[in-house]
């Protein structure tokens, strides 16, 4: 039983139109992608080569040379192809489509006969292919290029690249499944599970989702793969400063995915991991499944999810704690987690219409995401703590995994890709489809062309997201048809107003699971209003949470705010809150890129009385008079190295 | 030119009677030296092997076998030869004499024929001897032979111990030195430095002096004498997992040390050196020595020790980390360093007669030092943090190095023998002598005979310490004898009254750098009492600490308290102290061999609000009435496995 899925607006049929937004995706399409283009080339003076380009073409036989890089380096060019395919199905360029095409011509030269693709183990270890699955990546790499490969798909039509992909995913189907000349195995590194559900889609061949289903259900049972494997090649490790095999709640492996109850280990492979598992549930029905998904969502979002929709709370293994462990300095918070979780919340989503999937979705959207990446799109944070206290890194090392500034390309360059792509397919995030049910789950400016059961419906969404909360939606339609829009009210919001027609709707009338359900006969230049109000926020964290008590955070709209050394001069941590202060909220044009500050009457710790002392009896702490400001969280670290807080102390 | 140095008061002179400090020194006599003993000799079941005496006999061709452990193995055994030196200095034990002879001459047997003594190098090494001095302790074990070879000739007068330590000594002082074949370098870990100086100061021998002197002016010179070694041996590492050559800084090897202003890398090794910096600036009159130690001192005491007198903010290298960065949770606050600084306040505390070594002293030795046993003598904490939660360890890698319980002997053995070794030797730190004048440093009961330039004068000291303030001496002279008695007024008391002969005197007139000298002529069966009051006090952090903002200590004479989650319930972070609470204070005689308890009326938040939630907008905290009731840090984590928590929040 196919559960009835809902599908997102193609990316050829709605334009980004929004203020906010569209600055974003013209860096990702003028600045990013071709930084990322030649820096995969090695052409960035000063970075460390990537060289990810060059192994392709040594495996295709173009040019001489040994491999560099990461195991995993092949996904750095995936997940470029995927972000120029979602950038050429929203717009026309042909130039970039010429070089892509030459990029897909290299990639499939570089291809192995029986189908095989991987750089890594094609030029230097040949004959350990599917040896070391925990480790090596190589179903990861996999799934990045049949992502991509989908995506140039879908954009150009051009199936050359599709077939390479089915090519791979044969192979691949070949060596792994519960036959006795198979590896029951799975990849330390989940993202071919989505990848598979992909391909599945567009080609509608079952093997790939059986494949798919295979891969999740073999992960966790006993005896371990990874330990079979590993002794298999007499413990070779590739890796020696992690443990995968042994660690196997490091990649999710510690129980059948079926009976997992908290989100354990590394972030990303945690959320890639549940995207899969929602992909299958929603494709075959699998209730158990779908239950699962249900249960890892909630702990996630529930209790261990920071704020601005970040998770994974420690270094070590770039990875999820324990229930309520959200330190703000010491996290982990990896742009790429956040991502991941977007694209669970997205799927969710397409399962259930239920708005905390989108609030989730548009919090790490427009927090933690958009704060991976510089104002001038060409440098990148992984990690993004909620407070940074800059000289303490290299001091003390429970923070020396943290930059206060951003960085260029990395040398494990995960992040910035999966920003770009993520950008450059926003339109799939804004709507989703179903039946003859419209939903808007992203208040986010676009014109979007929409088949409604044959029937054309062109919808202008307006927004002034997120600096204010009025949505204007402009329905057209050639003629009288009847469907549903539902509005997304967010979770934020305590006052919403909604208007179809210029006539006052009564959202608790209409309301169902965050969705405000507008089912009329929509007639030709039809117009729906919304009105969210955008008042700030004063946020408190579950007691639960150690690091938040007698702390709060401030947030606007879907904007969390903190306060940055630029404005507030050193030691954040002696700034105090007022309980009730009267906020002030200006609009800044010159600040980076133009946001609103908020500014709070607050206190501040004086230390003059205290001299030598560093623990006095019965001291009366000595304030002063100060304004904190507060900007935008995604803005921090534009403004030169400085500490940053976004939870604050109340008086 | 000497500075006029003050001297404790040989063991021999004084024996501790009081109620507090006399069960610890029980527990080493009878407990913890005799565990030891076991240990050493790699009887303990279940424990590690320690195999410490094993390599002595190895080495002395007693028995047959391969060295095992660690490369500084044979301190352990110098760490129990010095308590027993102590104890035996206090009390006699014919037994243990005999014991500790045989130990000596198995110690002798391993000896070299030039003096050499290490039995890694000679049993596993041999051509490697003198060719690592960053990594392998060789002089750091030689110090600690020496430190109990000097402690147990002045126990016993036995000078074969001795004869030993000194054959060391030139060994070492052939091998390093300026001239053209000896080798300008210094040991990665500072302890020969001090240990020299004991020796010089009982055998008057000044090449021990200067040869003590050397070592401190090479450390940090340029070129660095790592590298330099670290090349000789074509970059053999003994420790891979630290970079001691190159992270110069850890080993306090980053500039001159007359030149550091800051207490930097390993703690351990930096109050180390401070300690024999400051035995060789009284020695020597060295101002600019001297100096250094006052600039380090202050650095540690006014910007790097958590209130419990621990330092080492951080868990990797064990080390100090920036000013100012005292997180309670991730702190390594490791017991040794604890006890180093006592060794530093002391030779402050014999150069300068200012009582705030002395406070520190107690502060460390009161809260850390106890804290790393248990009450049983049997279990020990290297790490001391000031806040725990144990569900976090094992499941958040930045605690992974806390314990919530204490351990038994452990592979590294460095604490519990040094705990032994300091509780041996308490009567060492109750007075100073300095010419007519007796320093009352802490308040522990004794009786102590003091010799006063051919005069006995005899003191009993009567103290409630720590749970009441009361002090009294009788001080009994045989004729009229003129000298001063000087009591220290420690930091923590607001109220103190002094009473000589019934007579109260002004402490404003009397005192001085934190001391009350009465100088008078003493009568046969004089007394002097001296009231502190000892209310409980509302401690509060310097403002650039950024763990301790809105939370307060609660603390009582020397003694810091804390909450358990055995009294107070999981989730201490939910207390919130009132702010003027009417505390109740009382003596449990059943608790943890009996203390005085505090408790306090507080609140704590409730959860019961937030369901699934876990960020709420404009929430306002619920609470309950609780109680909150304390005990003294150094009794925790003797009722199992729980929370603890010195810095409570404040409503």
């Amino acid at each position: 039983m196919t559960l009835s899925i809902a599908r997102p607006v193609p990316l050829k049929q709605i334009q980004i139109t929004d203020d906010f937004w569209s600055e974003y995706i013209r860096l990702v399409r003028e600045v990013v992608v071709p930084y990322q283009w030649e820096a995969l080339n090695d052409r960035i003076e000063g970075a460390e080569p990537s060289h990810a380009m060059k192994n392709f073409k040594i495996a295709a036989g173009l040019e001489s040379g040994e491999f560099y890089g990461m195991v995993f380096q092949d996904s750095d060019v995936s997940k470029w192809l995927e972000a120029v395919s979602y950038l050429l199905e929203t717009s026309k360029d042909p130039a970039l489509e010429q070089l892509t095409d030459e990029v897909i011509d290299i990639i499939a030269r570089a291809q192995q006969k029986d189908g095989y693709l991987n750089t890594y183990f094609t030029l230097k270890e040949p004959e350990n292919r599917w040896t070391n699955l925990a480790e090596c990546h190589e179903l990861y790499c996999a799934g990045h290029f049949i992502e991509a490969a989908v995506a140039y798909y879908k954009s150009t039509g051009k199936s050359k690249v599709l077939d390479v992909a089915c090519r791979l995913a044969d192979c691949i189907d070949q060596v792994f499944g519960a036959g006795p000349d198979q590896l029951n195995g799975y990849d330390g590194h989940q993202e071919i599970e989505l990848a598979l559900v992909k391909l599945y889609n567009v080609t509608q061949n079952e093997r790939y989702l059986r494949l798919s289903q295979f891969f999740l259900d073999e992960r966790g049972k006993e005896p371990s793969f990874y330990e079979m494997e590993y002794h298999r090649r007499n413990g070779k490790v590739h890796f020696p400063a992690l443990d995968i095999v042994h660690d196997r709640a490091y990649s999710q492996a510690h129980k059948p995915i079926r009976d997992q109850d908290t989100a354990e280990g590394h972030a990303v492979r945690a959320v890639y991991m549940c995207t899969g598992m929602a992909d299958v549930a929603a494709e075959t029905g699998d209730a158990e499944l779908l239950d699962a998904c249900r249960r890892l969502w909630r702990n996630i979002v529930s209790k261990r999810m920071y704020i601005t929709g970040a998770i994974g709370s420690m270094e070590y293994g770039e990875a999820f704690s324990l229930d309520y462990d959200l330190p703000n300095d010491t996290a982990y918070a990896e742009t790429c987690a956040s991502i991941g979780l977007i694209f669970f919340a997205q799927r969710m989503l397409q399962i259930e219409a239920r708005s905390e999937y989108a609030d989730v979705m548009e919090q790490a959207l427009y927090n933690t995401v958009i704060s991976g990446m510089s104002r001038d799109g060409k440098r990148f944070f992984y990690v993004n703590p909620l407070e940074v206290w800059p000289d303490a890194i290299g001091k003390n090392h429970t923070v020396n995994h943290v930059k206060a500034e951003r960085q260029g390309w990395f040398g494990c360059a995960c992040c910035p890709p999966n920003i770009a792509r993520l950008l450059a397919s926003l339109g799939h995030y804004v709507y989703n489809i179903q039946g003859r049910t419209i939903y808007a789950n992203l208040y986010i400016g676009n014109q979007a062309t929409v088949d409604m059961e044959g029937q054309q419906v062109k919808i202008e969404q307006e927004s002034q997201f997120p600096w204010e909360g009025h949505v204007r939606f402009h329905i057209d339609v050639e003629q009288e048809t009847e469907f549903t829009l539902a509005l997304r009210i967010p979770k934020w919001c305590r006052e919403a107003k909604l208007m179809v027609q210029n006539e006052s709707v009564s959202l608790s009338d209409v309301c169902e699971n965050g969705y405000a359900y507008i089912q009329r006969k929509w007639q030709p230049n039809d117009h729906v209003e919304l009105d969210l109000s955008m008042p700030v926020h004063r946020m408190t964290g579950h007691p639960q949470v150690r690091e938040t008590i007698g702390k709060v955070a401030l947030q606007r709209g879907p904007l969390v705010y903190c306060m940055e050394e630029a404005d507030n001069g050193p030691n954040l941590h002696q700034v105090l809150l007022q309980r009730q202060p009267d906020y002030q909220i200006q609009f800044e044009p010159e600040v980076l890129g133009g946001l609103k500050t908020i500014t709070a009457p607050a206190n501040r710790l004086e230390t003059s009385e205290w001299g030598d002392q560093l623990y006095m009896a019965s001291a009366e702490s000595h304030l002063k008079e100060v304004v904190a400001k507060f900007i935008p969280y995604y803005a921090w670290a534009n403004r030169g190295r400085g500490e940053m807080s976004v939870w604050v102390k109340e008086k």
